[in-house]
């Protein structure tokens, strides 16, 4: 099968709103008057940001997945995007798992494929992502002010249990190392939510290579520091709800770890004053969305961490870094 | 060096244009009232797209310019870019290359980074494009009609003459080398003269997988065909204006699957109706670029190919695909 042959069979479908799709030199997007364009793009890569184990369809839905998480961290609505695409082999029964696992988080997006490029080479996935946002209306990092809230959505840290185990640093129960793989391999955007909070939110970040590494991206933006009590982030672990996962017994330095700086979350980090507490259960709600208040922005620079009882925690925890 | 480190140190440079720019979780744009906003993707692979020798400085500008030519062929001006960079390691000598080579170019056309991402893993250089045209006004593939004239920018063949003398299939005089060698190494996009034939050009491509592959798009999406003049195509390679070229003693057949099949060109095939030949002299002549009328286009499908006295030529010419 032939380059063109390939994107005709899996990743060509007529323009539904673009003026102009895949199959010429570039696109055309035309965004709504008074609409603004929020970009973003990531580059997924075997090793790792994914295992060659990894279903096709997980995968396909990963890599558009983790694009969306940039725009709901902006409260923008997803329009369309880019695929490029290398490839080792054309391996069919993989072109089909995986596509079919992209298109179906697209279509609930309703986020349309309008080009991209495809290539032989070590496999490697760029998406660039589209999304639409009124002008002045974009949730940025830099808003955040001394004494809000700071909320988590969703899970935390079972992408990393997951991987841990995966690794064998630790073991878990078959089914809850299915759930936690689940949240590694297929994670959920958090767009309804990030769109809802246009307006309520300060700021706001997406969890992608750990929790507090990207809220420091908040503090630095916003020049504040921050109290974050680590035992209500633990709480987050979506497996930790889980009848089973007592007799995991797991130390709790892993569980705050993989909470705290675990990587791979894909959810929102954001901060609100505290007059805005019911507008953000009210966003949650219609979002259908949990989210947790994991601590207060502070006027002093740096992190500082305390447990339920509100005692300084020492532990230290590194944001993942590609190149550290 | 870490992740955030290399970008500040290389990439990061503040917003102009754009309302938000490299830092938040997506870059915002805001095309102007009327505009459409062209997008491209593309990805540039080791050992596909480019040698392990390049130089760095040559591979940033020639990653932007395959971008900046298909912006080019719709008529689009330069707006932004993002860049996704996947490298093996941190070589600061080539990163300092490479964003030398790519800022450049990228300044040259006034096209601001915007965003992007960088990982570890086998080099793999994806960078998506935006510019900006007016809504209707991009040009397209599927515009060409029976009998209008076909013409190429630039020159042709020079970068598939460098390849096959680095792989020892042929062999250049040293200074001839050079030249084809920077042409396949430092390609010209021409968003100029792009942008001066919007209106008068009736199809445009940029010819990147071979002169014929990439004529062979406007010819299926404009539902006609083709009399290519071979010859006049050869006289567009750049180096057999040399006077040293005759003493290289390529066979003619060389020559025409260099012109016509050879790929990496990053020049425009257009077509223009006859009498919109002054026009096009003159869009020309504003950007300066060279362009050669190489034939006619007629209403029966498929591609003629006849020699400089009209005779056919049955040489067959397969266009570039990375799976074929």
């Amino acid at each position: 099968m032939g380059e063109f042959d390939l994107i005709a069979r899996y990743f060509a479908r007529p323009a539904k709103r673009s003026p102009l799709g895949p199959g010429d030199d570039c696109a055309l997007l035309a965004p709504a008057p008074g609409m603004q364009l929020a970009v973003s793009s990531d580059m997924l890569v075997e090793g790792r940001h994914f295992l060659s184990t990894v279903d096709p369809a997980r995968l396909g839905h990963k890599a558009l997945a983790v694009n969306l998480s940039d725009l709901a961290a902006c409260g923008a609505k997803p329009l369309a995007f880019t695929l490029a695409l290398s490839l080792p082999t054309v391996d069919e029964s993989w072109l089909a798992g995986f596509s079919q696992g992209l298109f179906a988080l697209a279509d609930a997006h309703d986020c349309e494929l309008v080009g991209g490029d495809t290539t032989r080479g070590p496999l490697n996935i760029c998406i660039t992502v589209f999304g639409e946002v009124p002008a002045g209306a974009a949730l940025l990092r830099s808003g955040a002010r001394a004494g809000e809230d700071i909320w988590v959505s969703g899970t935390l840290g079972d992408a990393r249990l997951a991987l841990e185990a995966f690794r064998g640093t630790l073991s878990l129960p078959a089914a809850l190392f299915a759930q936690a793989r689940a949240r590694m391999e297929s994670p959920t955007p958090r767009v309804t939510l990030g769109h809802a909070l246009r307006g309520i939110a300060s700021a706001a970040v997406d969890v992608s290579d750990g929790m507090l590494g990207d809220l420091g991206h908040i503090l630095r933006a916003s020049e504040i520091g921050a109290r974050i009590d680590a035992d209500a982030a633990v709480t987050c672990i979506g497996v930790s709800t889980d009848p089973d996962f007592a007799a995991a017994a797991l130390p709790i330095e892993i569980l705050r770890l993989c909470a705290l700086s675990g990587g791979d979350d894909y959810e929102l980090v954001f901060t609100a004053p505290a007059s805005a507490r019911e507008a953000v259960a009210q966003a949650a709600r219609s979002a259908a969305t949990a989210v947790t208040r994991i601590g207060q922005t502070e006027r002093d620079a740096g992190l500082r961490l305390v447990d339920a009882q509100g005692a300084p925690i020492t532990q230290r925890f590194d944001s993942f870094d590609h190149f550290a």
